[in-house]
């Protein structure tokens, strides 16, 4: 039925097949499936509805029915009226008085629609109108896109058209794989089509006397069902999706991001098991780790300086016991390997995906395609206005605009951190101020709470927020192009929600602890508040516990809040809108026609809060993996959902979008390698700043007498005189331990008060900012060369693949040699015959009709 | 007169145009140029020559004046004829006892001959034979390649006609600059094709009923004069190079080649200029350096321990004070800057030349175009032998080989270095030990001097090993196609070369100096030698020597002795074995045909050895350019000369090389893009570690009492007390400087004598060297980052460029619709008509040969 999918079974040699090709005008051929036009005949590609009492603006709606290949120009022109809809006209309060504009516009929007109609039969689209039978107030005008007008538009977007098929050697191997793989296999019927391929070339009416045959038949459209059943449910979580189905049904760009999504997913189940190994060794352990034993141990006496001024007084250091013992599941020398394992992950993935999408793109016949650039000009019909060229000094102001609003919105995605870092502070000061020790645990434990979700709900209402502003932004800056329209939008959108997501992240694990100074010389904000510092075992802890709560509080609230809920809620209120109950309901949604329900339905958004989420996500995975080795396990489980999830929204929450051809996934692609590339630097400052392993690795190695861990703890402990504390500073309760405290002690790396220079950096300080800072390089090059080398050892294109392009070449080569021949003997035949008579070569005889 | 250059004049719409068009059957239209037949119609194509008395192998050789498409088909039986041919048939020493043998061998080439000939006749070639008539005992075996088999080669490698001129407005301001750089521009004629592109669509004969016009010229071949005056001439050093000319002549891959030596060439020219003016403001700023200034100054007291064991005496730090002048001119602030630009100057060199060639690909109509991998099958027309299938593990004896020869001769050049090493220690020691002083002076500039020569020499002789070795260890992996052949080689050739020229360098940057240990504690090797040291002010100024004697001696030899001295002496004895004088010669020389005289030119080699030059010199320029900015205009002069060397001996010296097509300069890209990243970490060490900037800046701001660099010097020298020398390496003569010394300095961090810890790296060391790693750190990820952004910056297709593809596309789009248009109209008045008579459409007029 399209012109795509005509198959031809045998290649019968054109100097034979004289017959007319009727067969190929499909328009005759065969039973119609799905909803026509009054005559039965001719199929509804697309659906038009407008208003009919006041047709003051046109709405679009996509038939759920209509035909995979949208003509292009018709798309064009669509997207032209969309360029007038938008800002949409806006609503006149004073009716009355402006009744006669009103006419007026009303006659202008009138004349458009005609004038619109006119331009689609033009294009030799034919066109039928339904008006107001069922739903009042709402004309639909069905397409109906005839097969000439396919095949031309064919022609220009190179489609390509199956000639022949090559059979690859089924081996036995491979069978006995399938069928021990067969319970992952989605149960759909077109599967098969993955294995055998079609030789093709690009689709050209001049080269259609070469490929015609006589064996036509139509290709079966994916049944809604099977998606259904088949996919978009969560009792298939564990197979394959249907990737040939998804493509056919919603385009390739909907197949390639659940190409891309399935592919993710898959490459998180090592990460996964690895991360948890890895969790589990540091769980294995935890006893047999010297410095936390040491902490814990009870005969452990070390006094530590007070953690706030006044109000705190000395303590224990065996009071951090536990968080130490938690801090070795995530600091252990397993880590380091996982996050160099993790680098290279990413590296994988994203070959793997390069390979999967050449696989795709030479299965789905895209090779020869090259995206065409549809310019946004906001014309309606034919291009009323003139094309405005702006220039540089036209956009700067935009320009301007965007990078301002981009820095202050980062600047206040910083602002809310730090102000939940004042909040913290404040909180903590308030708290030890306070005399009951009850009220003291409590509070803190509901500060650390209310902290974390305060961050959790801002960034989630900031997402909001910088999604909306950045499509403001962008549309400012008026794009020239569809496609450059969505990489800004993109960009802007990734670089705000990135920002908010990670901001937070970042500070706990480069900033916090470090600006904190030492004692008797502490670092003050906002008059008198003294900085954060971190649990004596290091901030990874606390990075840890934020991770989790981002990643899980994130994609928890976001999935079921707003991608079930939210349009759940919409499409209730929309159906309560009706003024119906539900038995009513459901009686007059069987009266409808297909086009008719799916007017309820919700718009389809695009891929981009798709592939957004994923990406931070991906960003979770990669970026802090060092500290938090469970992340790629919550991503997959996550995962595994998501995709069903989205899957469901596809086929049953909004309209069916609108195919659209793509090769790649664009832009995304830059910005998970941008992602994997800041990995590697992110996890090298990661272990060798926030975590202990190099100040261990430093001890071990060149101070430690035994050449054990023994004693790490208290070299990593500096001196304090606490007659040196600046006055107003010191404890309100010296003897709160109940011994008076002459030397306190405390993290850092410092010169004792009794040495010449009292409290600067000891050479201890200066040789561990060494090592790490080696460290940092050691890791970046040695992974980042290990990461090329991953890249330079698995080929883009798969060997199979290349083999069969290789093989299609040499059958086309022998497809034109025997052309060559034929036309040589017919030329010698002809030669004896009058050289200057019309020649009748069947070759001639290219089917007009495509 | 070749399928290619058809160019037509105006398109006449089909259906009107009626006319037989027998024009287009150029083998009878227009006078012929060049050698041809016999008959004087055909033109030689391509020439074989064999010998006749002995036809025991077959010579190839190229006619000068060969078409430019030499038949592909026809290339591929010679490669196959070549893989026969090497190793060349064995002398058999005992003729006469093996006569029968060799009867049967004669028989069995000459049957080969036979059915090689009757192969290429099959094919459609047509041949002549010319047996000597003026060069005794060898035959030439011309050949013709008629229309209509270029034509089906054309087919095949989809070639693009051009079918329209595409005129571009010529604005005003074009012209001006056009005008302006006019003398810059070679004074040739096909200039003018750059400006004017015709619009191409894949060569296709089922395209060509709608591309036939009525006006036909065959395209003017490029003259050897004319490149031979304007391009391969020293006089036209500053013209652009005709490239369009070069690639006429010698195939898209030759003007590929040197297309990028001109982007280079041109790219190296804002290089040389920065970098002479960052030396120029070392020159300028040497008087105000306050370090140099302190160690020259008469009245710095400080009193230096021994440079050798026994023989060496404390000396004077004043004496270093021509060294420490010098050094200062490439150890400034500026190098940074230059370092950091040359970083983003190789960034932008990558993306000049994406655009450059991606122009050119426009240009040469190359974009549809695939490179096709011919196997190295090594048969004689007919594929005698089968083809063996190596597995795995046929191939894992060769791989291990290769990577064994590949270690051990890195190994060997690493030796080297080392040797050259032990030649100066031990010939340093031997002077030290003579008691004149003037022996001494003059001994130690020999010293330096010879080591500097036999580097050289032992380089130059082992890059001509690595060349050879890399060739047969390539061939031992028996590789698959052509093209991974000639990777291999290169991978091969440049890891061998590349550690040759680099690894003296390597060593005097990073080891050098590094490895002697501390007065009272040396290092030694190999029994008592102590380890090089560096002279007071760094190494950098030895590198800096090593750099320039590497660089201008390697040009300079490899240039002039192997470039131009080898091909003449090479050209000189071929003569000398004819005996002949030269009045004879010169009057022989007038009686020779074009193809006879070229037999007296040697061979073309390939691209390789020039590439390879070339690459290596990249290497210098960028990778070592902290450490001598004069680097890139010593690389400008250099290939200045060298493009017009290069193309004296292309035009002049060897034979012409086979055309071959290539879309982009293959494996050579990838080393280039390697050696830029490289380069940033690799400059990044340089700074941090080999020159003083991170000492002194870490002086100014953490140490120095005034914050100038007052005291430096000071700074960095310990102090040693001489009672800790180790018994037997105290000076044989401590009253040298004419007191007794107790405590002299050596240059280093650490502890004082008197200290806890005497002789300790101290606490400066270690602070110094984390500045250093963080200066690592951050240069390399800021260069990067900007590196990366350059890159997304500057688009990797020019935008004119992007621009006419578009109106192309267009164009060919409206061509398309005339014909679709045309063919309803023919239908509609078919229709009236008997639909199965015979259709007389013009349009089926596709003439028959091509």
């Amino acid at each position: 039925m399209i012109c795509q999918y005509v198959s031809i079974k045998t290649i019968i040699p054109l100097s034979l097949s004289s017959q007319p090709l009727n067969s190929l005008k499909s328009d005759e051929a065969g039973p119609k499936q799905g909803p026509t036009f009054q005559d039965g005949q001719r199929r509804v590609d697309y659906v038009l509805t407008y208003h009919i009492q006041k047709p003051q603006s046109f709405r679009r709606k996509t038939s759920h029915f209509g035909d995979y290949r949208i003509l292009r120009s018709l798309r064009r022109s669509l997207s032209m009226m969309r360029g007038r809809d938008t800002p949409p006209p806006k609503e006149d309060p004073e009716v009355a008085a402006h009744k006669h504009r009103l006419d007026y516009h009303e006659d202008d929007k009138r004349f458009r629609q005609t004038e619109f109609e006119d331009n689609l039969r033009e294009m030799g689209l034919e066109l039928e109108k339904d008006e107001g039978n069922k739903i009042p107030g709402i004309g639909f005008l069905k397409i109906h896109a005839p097969w000439n007008v396919l095949c031309r538009e064919a022609e220009f977007m190179k489609l390509k058209m199956p000639t022949k098929k090559v059979c690859d050697v089924v081996e036995r191997i491979n069978l006995f794989i399938r069928k021990a793989t067969a319970p992952l296999h989605p149960k759909v019927e077109p599967n098969r089509a993955q294995n055998v391929k079609h030789l093709s070339h690009p689709f050209s009416r001049e080269k259609q006397h070469l490929l015609l045959g006589n064996g036509v038949y139509s290709a079966a459209y994916p049944l809604h069902d099977i998606l259904y059943d088949e996919w978009a449910s969560y009792s298939v979580f564990y197979k394959y999706q249907p990737i040939g189905l998804i493509r056919k049904y919603f385009g390739e760009k909907i197949g390639l991001y659940f190409a891309w999504l399935g592919v993710y997913t898959q490459m998180l189940i090592p990460a996964a098991i690895v991360g948890a190994i890895v969790f589990l060794y540091g769980c294995a352990t935890v006893d047999n780790d010297i410095p936390s034993m040491e902490i814990c141990d009870p005969r452990n006496n070390i006094t530590m300086c007070p953690l706030c001024d006044r109000a705190c007084s000395y303590w224990k250091l065996k009071t951090a016991c536990g968080t130490a013992r938690a801090s070795h599941l995530f600091d252990n020398p397993a880590t380091v390997f996982f996050s160099i394992f993790m680098a290279l992950w990413a590296a994988m993935f994203m070959e793997h995906w390069k390979r999967r999408q050449m696989r795709l793109n030479y299965i789905w016949d895209l090779t020869g395609f090259e995206e065409e650039e549809v310019s946004l000009c906001p014309c309606f019909g034919t291009c009323l206005e003139k094309k405005v060229k702006l220039t540089c000094t036209d956009r700067a102001p935009a320009y301007m605009t965007g990078l301002f609003t981009m820095l202050i919105m980062v600047g206040v995605t910083f602002a809310v951190v730090f102000g939940v870092i004042l909040y913290r502070i404040s909180i903590k000061a308030a708290l030890h101020m306070s005399s009951n020790p009850t009220a003291r645990t409590n509070i803190r434990a509901t500060v650390k709470g209310t902290a974390a979700v305060i961050n959790l709900v801002i960034i989630i209402i900031m997402d909001e927020v910088y999604g909306a502003l950045a499509r403001w932004l962008t549309l400012l800056e008026v794009p020239k192009t569809d496609k450059s329209f969505e990489e800004r939008l993109i960009i802007k959108t990734f670089v705000l929600k990135f920002a908010n997501a990670f901001s937070p992240i970042v500070y706990l694990a480069f900033f916090r602890g470090r600006m904190v100074g030492r004692p008797g010389d502490y670092v003050y904000v906002i008059g008198s508040y003294r900085m954060e510092e971190c649990a004596h075992a290091g901030c990874l802890m606390e990075l840890c516990i934020q991770l989790c709560i981002t990643m899980l509080g994130k994609q928890l609230i976001q999935n079921n809040l707003f991608e079930i809920g939210i349009p759940k809620i919409k499409k209730l209120i929309r159906r309560r809108k009706s003024d119906m109950d539900s038995q009513q309901q459901e009686d007059y949604n069987m009266t409808l026609q297909r086009h008719e329900k799916d007017h309820f339905l919700g718009p389809f958004v695009g891929l981009s809060p798709e592939y957004m989420e994923m990406i931070i996500q991906f960003g979770m995975v990669t970026l802090f993996v060092a500290s938090f080795p469970l992340a790629p396990l919550f991503a997959l489980l996550n995962n595994i959902i998501e995709i069903r999830l989205d899957a469901k929204k596809f086929v049953t929450e909004v309209r069916r979008p609108i195919a659209a051809r793509a090769k790649d996934i664009g832009i995304w692609y830059n910005l998970l390698r941008g992602l994997s590339k800041v990995a590697v630097i992110v996890n090298a400052f990661v272990i060798s700043f926030t975590s202990d392993f190099i100040p261990r690795l430093v001890y071990q190695y060149m101070y430690s007498p035994d050449g054990s861990m023994h004693g790490f703890v208290n070299h990593t402990l500096s001196y304090f005189n606490v007659s040196d504390f600046q006055p107003g500073t010191a404890p309100l309760q010296p003897m709160h331990l109940g011994y008076e405290v002459q030397i306190c002690r405390y993290k850092d790396y410092r010169e004792t008060p009794w040495s010449n220079t009292p409290y600067d950096l000891s050479k201890e300080f200066w040789a561990i900012l060494a090592c790490r800072l080696a460290f940092v390089v050691v890791f970046q090059n040695v992974v980042m060369l290990m990461s090329d080398f991953v890249d330079w050892l698995i080929p883009d294109i798969p060997k199979d693949i290349s083999l069969q392009i290789h093989k299609e070449k040499i059958l086309m080569v022998e497809l034109f040699m025997k052309e060559e021949e034929g036309k040589k003997l017919l030329r010698d035949s002809h030669a004896n015959q009058s050289p200057l008579q019309p020649r009748s070569r069947p070759a001639s005889h290219t089917p007009s009709n495509c």
